[in-house]
């Protein structure tokens, strides 16, 4: 979900402002330095930093160049950046809004053919700009200091918001007379205003003209979680571009603000409950993993790089994994990250009905990826990294302890086996199970995303999203359900008293491009479970199950909606990459606890998000083709989503192909969402299937007492 | 799955029945004392067993006396029972086969108007016994000496095979000469066998005249792994009752046994993998829960009763959490288990048609449940608890260290909220997630299967069922996929030379006996998430879901298969108990990843476990059905399945509900699950659902470094 949200005085207004255009952390411009000659240097040494449990990043950012081509911008490319597009022609008489500016990745076959120590592919960047209310895309080449392609978006759609754009909105709508009145009117006073900026969707012709954005207030009075004090009704529609009010919807006045009791969430404001004993995930001799160039990550049989982002948030590239035989490091993925996330909420009231948020693409989940506190977010063993993103003037900006790396170990198992005494084999063989998780919390607005990235050491990432935050609410009249005169027609749950936490949708759409063991040569496998009925006589069974493989020759035929009492697996596979026993490797996709939406697809907000139609998509890959709901997602049509991709209906056999996966989830809220939610999570895993000769952690070895540190009362 | 297994030499042989007819542990026989005087002092101190982490239970079982009234038989009222059974008239001539012998559970609401420090109700065992080849079931009254019950079972169906069912079915294959003959003309010498015994399921007419058990055998050359070497056709039927073999089929004379090359999984066997850095969950002042008198666990805001159970493995009763307002124990859960195992192969052959295990009721998943390994199935601070079961004789024997109970973080977040620095708060909010587990693993045969109960402080529930230990594997002359001649006639996946993993599923049902708050005033309700059109041409959205709830009044309305495109939540309340807000308390039950069984509905296997028909059911509270399957699951009709209770469809609204959730797997083996699986794992939560009035661990305290252990190696 939705929207960033804001002080009233316009004092504060422009202290805020001028922090956000000079960058979180304010940054002198140093000069760039295109060598690379440090890279080697920067293996970071995880465990002495962890030894201190300083969650220091080990980066100078300043001073940082790119090792890998797959690395982000570095602060001196961006300054470079910005000095040529400062001095683009056709930007000569006013610099664009920055929108998007982050590297364009070389082609893959470059990253592919790339080794460590070879110079780097050419250094380019894609930047999306607003220059007189047109966007452009550019190409920016740093070695020729050129701008070297430049289209303007003609399609439908707009830029994902810069922060300027929210900032904009709420300090025209602050500074309308009749929305103050209205404020006044409701009995809040101004100064106890706070405003977000929900999207505002596409709902046909009224709005094709230009940039709108809804503005919302709520009361921050006695708590600082105003989500819970919503001034019901009132809505303010704003014209990005024109920078004006066009439309306050005021409805909804016999609802009055709900009182926020018991809202506050931070420690010691609410009432202490009784600690549990302090507890820890200690490793004496700090992680197994390093990280190495700043990026490449290194854990036990993997090898991937890890980079954040300001839309996708975290991006884990090249994921290889450590054949168990041969000790050849062998491709697993090329990219993955979060593609897109749509969250429709279910009211249809004036003030409600365009809630339909797809927050990579209209927000950003990067940029809202805010510090992870240490102890907390991650434990205590854990690695932190930055990102380096870069505000709509074009000036970078260190977005700290955004992600975070660490080893778990969760008191699970990874295999066992115990023999009963009567084997004669007196066998007990565990292996407890340690992972490795890459981290990032989005705090989108009100609601928080925990993005986690989970490596075992048998080949599996399971991909989990949790969620957390604050409830999208609706003020009632209502403090009791006995008041409600008809509760078939709330959408909601009365989740305390006037406050309705409104049923909504998350769907997760995440870009998966697999590449097993090669980019080429990749195959979309549905092994079909069929019941089989037993014709045959020969046996007293009436039925069983037979595996029927379908190879997907093109999009459609991997357009895939799960089936409980019809079931498949879902494998990319690479035919040319036989097992000894002859079968091909592959991964499969499996999915955990998911959810699907329902909504009309001819619905405006199902056609801009149709990439939730299907649970699974397979297209073959197209680096144009990264962001689900299309590159200019907001008040995007829905012309250029995953769905429209899939439909042109191209070969997907034994090619580069790219697995869509949808993580779902349906909310209605109850009362124990309120004030803050508990985490709620699912995950999806992606699973080795005949892709090692055998079990890989067969010789994994178990935990001995020895190897376990003591450890004692820090104060004693 | 399932069977047990066995040594040929009868020398051996008879040691291992003398072991198991005394016990794993031999006991003396101490007096019975009633007494319950000492409960009070068992208090576990967990925080000392596990400085000196030692997994030692702390129970002196030959002296433990009953102290609740869901506590389990100690060895001196088993050894009272069988003086009591010793004694009684119609079991003079001899003692019969004891096939059960546990707590006649006192009424429920004799349990729930207990309070501690009152005299215990009446001690009864229910006795399942096995005389003159007729199935008795008794009630044994400790208190006055006698049996004051005694049915001959007269249905279908035999009581859970024992011990030395499964000595005197391989006893009398091996002492076969055809048998002998047979493995020795395929190359096997007899002192390398290894057998099995799978229960023969019910395929008709044939089998309906005795008990009847399946022998299939094994090399052990070379290998403890004998699983993965199976001697492929060679099956033998026993006659249980007149300890005889009634038939030997023996196809596949062609097929090799595989050779067992790389398949010891035993550490320092294979090939060692370089291990991770040491890894550990530290807790300096011990774990924050306490364990009273023997079974009471205390944790945070949970209270229940634990215990081990020789059919079901590990019971959790009276589960009661702290309201987050009054403080006041509020119940949960009245008893939670699971109660089947259902596991059908999908294979047709003579040899693999009656694979079809249901192994609560067939083997028992807490006999078969072998002591856990400290530091690798449990983490360091864990507090371990034994079983107390009896043997076929009526001898008691401790199952040791059967129970492990454990605080895991791992490295979760309980619940968070970050502010984005424009709203002028600055706000990191995180509070890390701690839970409480409590775990088993039953080795049926081949197969392990964790069990974990985790328990969250916001009033969550998790059941978890991890899968790991041996596949069931198949002989074939295949050493590769392209000497195959019909790939899609094969019922599984070659993963190793020689050796096909047989495609199968496993289904665990739990009984989930909720009384949210009462055992009384209990309704299930589904709450049905519709597609609306909108057609008031007032909002521009096309639809919108709405929820819809359907209270179930009987029986049949709470038969739930699970449905993608018309999802439901699944809610257990307590119309009597509303919040403040007017809403009722209850829980909900969350599905994680599942599967549901795709056989015929009139295929014998899937008659027998007709259970597994719906993911959900809902029945009226009954004391008589505990097991999904039937009392007398082995060689069962189908006659005496939840299924058909559930078909009497008798009222289900405001009353003792019992909730039943089926967890299922499908599995198509793959490489990676040679020659020991990596652990796959599903689960289902129980979830609060307006229970609380608010979040209950808003108050939670996060974590700070100053809390935190000073750790180091220990040899350093």
């Amino acid at each position: 979900m939705e929207k960033t949200s804001f002080l009233y005085f316009s004092i504060i207004f422009f202290i805020v402002f001028f922090i956000f255009s000079s960058s979180f952390y304010p940054l002198s411009k140093p000069e760039f330095v295109g060598s690379s000659s440090r890279c080697t240097k920067l293996i970071s040494s995880i465990s002495e930093t962890n030894q201190v449990h300083k969650p220091t990043p080990d980066h100078d950012h300043k001073n940082s160049t790119p090792c890998h081509p797959l690395d982000p911008l570095t602060i001196q490319e961006i300054n470079k950046i910005r000095d040529i597009l400062s001095l683009y022609a056709p930007f000569a008489s006013s610099f664009p809004a920055i929108h998007s500016l982050s590297l364009d990745e070389p082609d893959k076959n470059q990253v592919l053919a790339w080794k460590k120590g070879d110079p780097l592919p050419p250094r380019k960047a894609f930047v999306v700009a607003v220059s007189n209310n047109k966007s452009h895309t550019l190409t920016v080449d740093l070695d020729s200091g050129q701008v070297t392609e430049d289209t303007v978006h003609t399609g439908s759609g707009y830029p994902t918001l810069s922060l300027d754009d929210i900032l904009a909105a709420v300090q025209v709508t602050l500074a309308d007379a009749d929305f103050n009145e209205s404020v006044i009117n409701r009995g809040v006073a101004l100064s106890d205003l706070q405003c977000i900026t929900p999207s505002a969707g596409w709902y046909g012709q009224d709005e094709e003209n230009g940039r709108v954005i809804k503005v919302q207030c709520f009361s921050n009075e006695g708590t600082p979680n105003f989500y819970m004090r919503p001034i019901e009704g009132l809505t303010v529609t704003v014209d990005l571009d024109r920078r004006k009010v066009v439309k306050i919807s005021s409805t909804g006045r016999g609802i009055p603000v709900p009182k926020g009791t018991n809202t506050d969430y931070r420690y010691h404001a609410a009432p202490e409950k009784k600690p549990l004993n302090p507890i820890s995930i200690e490793q004496p001799k700090g992680p197994s993993f390093s990280v190495e160039d700043g990026h490449i990550v290194k854990w036990a049989n993997w090898e991937f790089h890890i980079k954040a982002d300001q839309r996708a948030g975290l991006v884990i590239s090249r994921a290889m994994v450590r054949d168990s035989e041969t000790s050849e490091l062998r491709s697993v993925m090329y990219k993955g990250f979060s593609s897109e996330l749509f969250v429709p909420y279910m009211d249809l009231d004036e003030s409600w009905y365009f809630k339909t948020y797809m927050d990579a693409g209209e927000f950003g989940l990067g940029v809202t990826a805010l510090p992870l506190m240490p102890l907390n977010d991650c434990p205590r063993h854990s690695y932190y990294m930055d990102g380096v993103f870069v505000a709509a003037d074009g000036e970078p900006f260190v977005q700290p302890n955004m992600i975070c790396l660490f080893e778990r170990y969760a008191g699970d198992i990874s295999w066992r086996h115990s023999e009963l005494p009567l084997t004669g084999f007196q066998i007990r063989e565990v292996r407890p199970k340690v992972t490795l998780v890459a981290r990032m919390a989005a705090s989108v607005g009100n609601y928080d995303y925990i993005f986690d990235w989970e490596f075992q050491t048998d080949g599996l990432i399971r991909i989990k999203v949790g969620l957390s935050g604050m409830l999208m609410v609706k003020g009632t009249p209502h403090e009791n359900m006995n008041q409600v005169p008809d509760q078939d027609e709330m959408t909601g749950t009365l989740v305390s008293k006037n406050v309705i936490g409104v049923v909504h949708d998350h769907f997760i759409t995440f870009h998966l491009d697999m590449d097993i063991d090669d980019r080429a040569n990749n195959s979309f496998v549905e092994v079909n479970l069929v019941k089989e009925e037993n014709l045959t006589g020969k046996s007293p069974r009436k039925s069983y199950l037979k595996t029927k493989r379908r190879v997907a020759k093109t999009e459609k035929d991997a357009q895939i909606k799960f089936k409980l009492y019809d079931p498949s697996e879902f494998h990319v596979i690479n035919p040319s990459r036989r097992s000894h026993l002859g079968n091909p490797a592959g991964y499969k996709v499996v999915p955990g606890g998911t959810a699907a939406s329902l909504l009309d697809h001819d619905d405006p907000p199902q056609r801009r998000s149709a990439f939730t139609n299907n649970q699974i998509w397979v297209t073959p890959y197209n680096r144009t083709e990264q962001w689900a709901g299309g590159l200019f997602t907001y008040q995007s049509r829905g012309d250029d989503t995953l769905a429209v991709w899939s439909e042109r209906n191209r070969p997907i056999e034994n090619t580069d192909i790219v697995l869509w996966y949808t993580l779902g989830f349906h909310h209605i809220p109850c009362q124990e969402d309120f004030p803050v939610m508990p985490t709620v999570s699912s995950s999806f895993d992606l699973k080795p299937v005949n892709f090692f000769e055998s079990n890989p952690i067969l010789g994994a070895a178990p935990t001995f007492e020895k190897d376990l540190p003591t450890c004692k009362l820090t104060d004693s």
